[in-house]
């Protein structure tokens, strides 16, 4: 028998949390049969709903397990504090398994902040990385997808940083998106080399120079939804800018009884999350309002990033 | 009879340009017959070109003034150079004209790196004011429109300089969108006062203590749509970047065929242009792609910033 991928799930994170994630954890199973026979399940929150939620006959499978938490660390909490404190929840045990290999990835719709002290405290980063990074789907008028980083956890970024950034994007499409030789664009206001702000100018120079990626030059923010780039690379105050924008249109669209399969492909709630890359493990993150579509994507996703080993992939590249 | 206000306007500027720009001022002269009698319109530009478009008839009008210019400023031509060598451009001219007092007001949709170095050159910044700064209409969802600032000028900013630009954007959203006591919004990455990049952490404690707007703290991205504030303040390269994102999305909506009313309030083509403000004239500058309407509405907002005096207004309230 293969070696089983064993993957955490915050059965207790998120808006929609428990049913939402229960929901998801049935619909993975439903719709990934085949993966069933390499596949371990750690459901991490209070058993007994659990139980209850999936019945007996779901929860006694060899590829279930329940890890129970008295504690959940909710949207509120003040991420430090609750890592230190909620030593009981599913957020902190989660990570406690990740930290001792009983699982090979931890993934969690909840409090994004707890999420992240666990992943830069409790796992700590890559030899060589500075920062840790998100990203998100762009979905392109091709119908291909494009990625997008840092989306929110760098707010201030240094040219060098930004430059590891589009190595680390190119890594997560080229074996996550399947696109050979990834075009990375640097998002700016300006297609031409000089214009920019400071950083923007100073990151051009390096990216132009990284000899590990394909480099096309200056996107816009016009550009970033035609097939321009595949990576576009920005400080994480600007991502996370351009990430609400294109959910605030989404939500217009919805709210004006719009249909189109193109914008369709704008309803973050169905996206599985991100990994939190740069990091000596894997952790995903996924969106509070994740529906189960999002969730057993989530699921998905996290399968694909133990299969694929990303970090060691990372770690090789830089 | 009433004093009449001088306004300049750039024929040869512009992609649709000269044609657009006639029929720009034919449309204007059409739908503005209540303002003829207070209004001169100084035509820049080659005059048998001009002359031979609108008909002789319009042309020996009193309020059609036309100055004969033999160049053109391009979109490709470098701004400086072409301010230094091209005297007889109608950019170079207009601004001849402005700084002489013989118009009030001029107003362009040619190069932007052109007029932005007639503005800070050869017009020149305030008394107290650090930087210029240009504005971008937000559609809202109200019906409503709001404005955000600044759009690309200043793709790095100080916090002082977004505390300037608070103010200025007041000022023009309550004499130019007549809207009373408008709520200013700080763009952000979370809305809690703590959050954000250095530049926005610094600039809330700034806006925070400014008596003389009525700041309603961050907004983020998702929020510049709805109602939460009239004017959102942020650096140039953010704004630009917004600005951008919210084009593509309506070029993407229009090449899908989609009709909304909403949405058709982003087409920016019609949109007359923003005043460059914090310098010590009337200066505009419109979209390059704008056709007649847009130029219409151009040569009206010329019209409303010198009657308003806007420039005075800013210096007063500084």
């Amino acid at each position: 028998m293969a070696e089983s991928y064993k993957i955490g799930i915050d059965i207790f994170g998120g808006d929609n949390a428990p049913e939402c994630n229960l929901n998801g954890v049935q619909k993975f199973l439903e719709s990934h049969n085949d993966l069933l026979k390499t596949v371990s399940l750690f459901l991490f929150g209070e058993s007994a709903s659990i139980i209850q939620y999936l019945g007996k006959e779901i929860c006694s499978q060899s590829y279930i397990n329940i890890i129970d938490c008295k504690e959940v660390i909710g949207f509120n909490d003040h991420p430090v504090k609750a890592f230190l404190t909620k030593k009981d929840s599913s957020i902190v045990k989660g990570f406690h398994y990740l930290k001792a290999d009983k699982i090979d990835v931890f993934s969690s719709a909840g409090n994004t902040g707890a999420m992240m002290v666990g992943a830069t405290q409790a796992i700590g980063m890559l030899d060589g990385i500075s920062r840790p990074v998100i990203t998100s789907v762009l979905p392109r008028e091709s119908g291909e997808d494009g990625i997008i980083l840092d989306v929110g956890i760098n707010a201030d970024c240094k040219p060098e940083v930004l430059d590891q950034f589009a190595v680390i994007g190119s890594i997560y499409a080229e074996h996550i998106c399947k696109i050979s030789e990834p075009k990375v664009g640097l998002l700016n206001i300006g297609e031409e080399e000089e214009k920019g702000n400071l950083l923007t100018k100073a990151t051009h120079k390096l990216l132009k120079q990284n000899e590990r990626i394909n480099f096309i030059g200056n996107i816009e923010s016009r550009g970033i939804l035609n097939d321009g780039a595949d990576v576009i690379v920005c400080d994480g105050f600007t991502g996370n800018v351009i990430l609400k924008q294109a959910e605030s249109f989404y939500e217009i669209i919805k709210k004006r009884g719009i249909e189109d399969n193109y914008f369709e492909r704008f309803n973050y709630e169905s996206y599985g999350g991100t990994p939190v890359l740069g990091i000596n493990s894997n952790v995903i993150i996924a969106h509070g309002i994740s529906n189960a579509e999002a969730i057993s994507n989530m699921i998905k996703l996290s399968y694909d990033v133990v299969e694929i080993d990303l970090p060691q992939k990372i770690k090789n590249a830089l």
